[in-house]
């Protein structure tokens, strides 16, 4: 089991301030940016793209950076944000029509890669890809929609695919965005996740470094089991 | 003649402290915010959407935003940044199929709307929709794309749309967008245009204060002409 | 000039009586049967397609259908359309990337064709096909979108196409619609319009002899000018 | 296992008298309507609309109405189908990005909510659905194409989706699309069917009352094994 | 178990002197010709396209002619190759929304039909399709990119779909494309390959003979296992 | 005015055998090779892509190539064809968002550059785009549909561009593509076209030398006036 991170999702901080914001949550105890990019294609909202992610590594944010590409088509923005300063890139199989491809593109370029599955997306397309993977991000709401919260139906789903992760001897990292909150994080870390993206439950907090060491005292309780 | 507005564009700015990036600008003399919205399909770029915008609102900025959309399609995105707090609204024609609809929707949400034609768009998109427009914006370079210089041929299409609105005797606002600078303002203004978008000329100076002085004397000479 | 026609557009007719509803129109005075196809591509509303149009001529219909398709592409529905009895296909240009080939294709099935110019869209569209031609329609509202007023720029632009038609010598009608009523469809004529699409104030009127009668004197007058 | 319910399709009904002939084919015994929406997108044919459902409701028509989205995108017609009177709403899944979310978005609209499976379509897609579905619809013919048979392999999928559905003890409607006649609606009830749309089987026979109970009597022998 | 048969890919000829070089490498053994359609969208590149085929047979080429198209959307190519003289046409089933009516279409043109996977496409899709597949075709590097090697995975792949045919008892092809040499075409035909694609190891030999001779003679070895 | 050159279309040429029809037809005594690229988007058909322009430079082929692309978008076939060996890159104004971009895209990989207007396509175009123009090709047909006919109103189109062009000052080639032969190119020069593409006119005559020096017999006359 590779040990848990804590990655903020920038969506929820300011953006008239966000080379200090990103500063003061990993300065609070987060391990990872995570950083949501929307196209008002792939789902109906429009984000921040790869100047933005520069920004912040000129910022001086030296923290990885865990892009999440909500877009389609994917391949073009992959060495976009790879020049600025991307250390995960991960997208959306749907989005791709050569996944394979595009795995070796973000990896080509230096980046860690990995899938996103949505809600409702089958486990199928991990199939003949597992050997290229870094992260596996499981979506417990569905991208690009707000106000939604954490999908029960997404904690059975984890255990699936951490069977698969732990059969392969692969270190391949669980990730899981949408709902996480201080309250939550036990369950979804008993069901096999080891990353959690948390935006609102983090950012909208009064203090970021309580509320992740709250999140972290869970996740160990969830080790002491 | 409406008097000259220098709109600095927040492209060229940090976006790891835009609230005070923008801040100094205007408070360096600025008049107006540009706000390019790239979605990775009209152009091949993906830049900053509602979310950006409305922290600056958050942030405190109340000078006009002016948010030039650089998306297709065009519609879905109008009720978003008039919420998030935009004051004018301009946008690609070729981008929109319903343009006399696209411009009613705008307004209908309490913004100002305009036309941006690209370097090789001709004015016959002006021909059926005047009365509704409060901008038109000329791009002296191809949006989307790194590092162009001024085209040429943009003072004589300025020219052209001048005696345009003119002859209409209606308020439209003439911006030109791309490449321009201290040096090249000058004969842009007498060329027509009344608002000028300035990114690296402003944000690359060293003193923004001097840079849009700078701008101002060039530009109250020609009104001296 | 050629005779006026009355062309009630069936999207105001009841759906669950549609022959009769059309058998009533005809019988009441009106010329030709207006279908409006929308595709909810090129608008944002799915109406009706080749089925519901064979369906009225299978009823017994025999007045000249005129099939507006505000779809994208245009070209296979173009066939669909003439074998289900469409005796004129009208489309936008800019749904079409062959606007030559869409218009020879539509007369090869054996129909009239047109092109229908949106309240934006500038007249250059027309330079080049006025020999292929039967009709020009002019919208006088942004198609697809409900509850929509007469633009009164509309006027003008009719002005405009009549001297284009009449310089041409062709038998061109001049067809509009949106926004028609018994109210205005003088002032419409008087532009040069000879040609009248009516949707809700013909069926939305308690007697639509009366309607159409009242439409027809006020067009009578039109002519004695 | 619910009541076996039959829906006739009104494709197959007289487009110029349709509130007649959907009164006239429940007043033959008919469950539910079947509401065939083609967009000349997801399939190669345009139909009918949220227009024509309304009109059936203002009709009179109170019997549920089952809308089949042959559409893509599918989110935007939802609210206008709901909004028109429809009581279940379904959609292919590849037509969707955001499958979870277009079934939530359906149940907020206060409709219920199925996925239809082409003859191709893997079962894959019902693995993270299931809680949220009303109704699987599978499809025994390729939607949008003509004269076609009923594809025989669909008696094995029914089977394999009725052990779904029971496994999961949710109330969940296993509908059957595409060439259903008299002949063989008991194969494919006894493969496990419980709710069957049929088109021309019903439309084009001479009296819809005995056809309808001709089926009914042979579901009643399945019934009884 | 079918005769093991070898396609060479034309993508490697001179496209020059390309029934030259046709006639030649079937004269040196070649059982097939392997014809690689490419439309800049399915694929970021653009090949060949029917006319080319049609050129082939108006030539004298008489052996059977596999086209693979790499083409979103694929229904309007289908009668387009059939005309110009394919013999088997194989698609991405990505790439086409009503999969098993493609595989008619193709059938319906007298032609051998087969679907395409890519590397990481998972084999739900050949759930219900096995029954109208003459060729289940394996990409063993990405389409449509070059330089790329053999993709290892696919042999685990390779075998898994042979136990599926061998299961189905139908007369169903293996065939593999991408990377294949004299130097692994014996591991790819143990895991399970009776079709192999070949490109350059073909043509870019210096004597199409002896490299066809020797991959025979690999061949045959698997056969003596 | 320029030299006429005669421009074969590679289209009617027997694509088995291409590089020695290629070579025969500048033997007897053509300038240019005009080579057709259809991408089964912008038109319904699928020919030929940079692989086979490469093999003609391969073979030998010093001629100018002449490339002209009917696909959409455009740009990214540009860098292909540019490395393959295209002299001009031509393409269609509506399949391509930022035209000055195109432009400057093909003249910075060191071709020429051009645009293509159909036959319904205004002039309006041009109006900012001719000091970047190398050529201006006019389709007296349309593109990617067969058996067509020169469509006569081409005539007064040329005779328009030309006197756009002798306006300029500007060395601006002025093309015609469609249905051209040694009966009519006389009324084409005449017109104002300096550049004539010929396909079947060629390449299915008995005897290219014969067929090529009765056009320019007839070309030469036209001087003479």
């Amino acid at each position: 089991m590779l040990p848990y991170l804590i990655a903020p999702s920038i969506l929820s901080a300011d953006f008239a301030r966000l080379g200090s914001e990103v500063e003061s949550v990993l300065a609070a105890g987060a391990d990872v940016v995570h950083f949501d990019v929307m196209d008002n294609h792939y789902v109906p909202n429009l984000t921040i793209g790869p100047m933005v992610c520069k920004a912040l590594r000129n910022y001086g944010i030296t923290a990885p950076i865990d892009v999440h590409l909500m877009v389609e088509p994917v391949d073009s923005l992959v060495p976009q944000f790879a020049e600025a300063g991307a250390s995960i890139i991960t997208f959306h199989p749907e989005a791709s029509r050569h996944i394979d491809r595009t795995l070796q593109l973000i990896k080509s370029h230096g980046c860690q890669a990995g899938v996103v599955l949505n809600p409702a997306t089958p486990l199928s397309y991990l199939d003949y890809v597992l050997e290229k993977l870094d992260v596996i991000l499981l979506m417990s709401v569905n991208p690009g929609f707000g106000g939604q919260k954490f999908i029960p139906a997404t904690l059975d789903k984890l255990a699936q695919v951490r069977k698969i992760i732990d059969a392969s001897g692969l270190p391949i990292r669980l990730e899981v965005d949408g709902g996480v909150t201080a309250d939550n994080i036990g369950e979804i870390a008993a069901a096999g996740a080891d990353m959690f993206v948390a935006g609102s439950a983090i950012f909208n907090s009064d203090d970021y470094q309580q509320t992740i060491n709250s999140m972290r005292q869970t996740l160990a309780a969830v080790h002491g089991k």
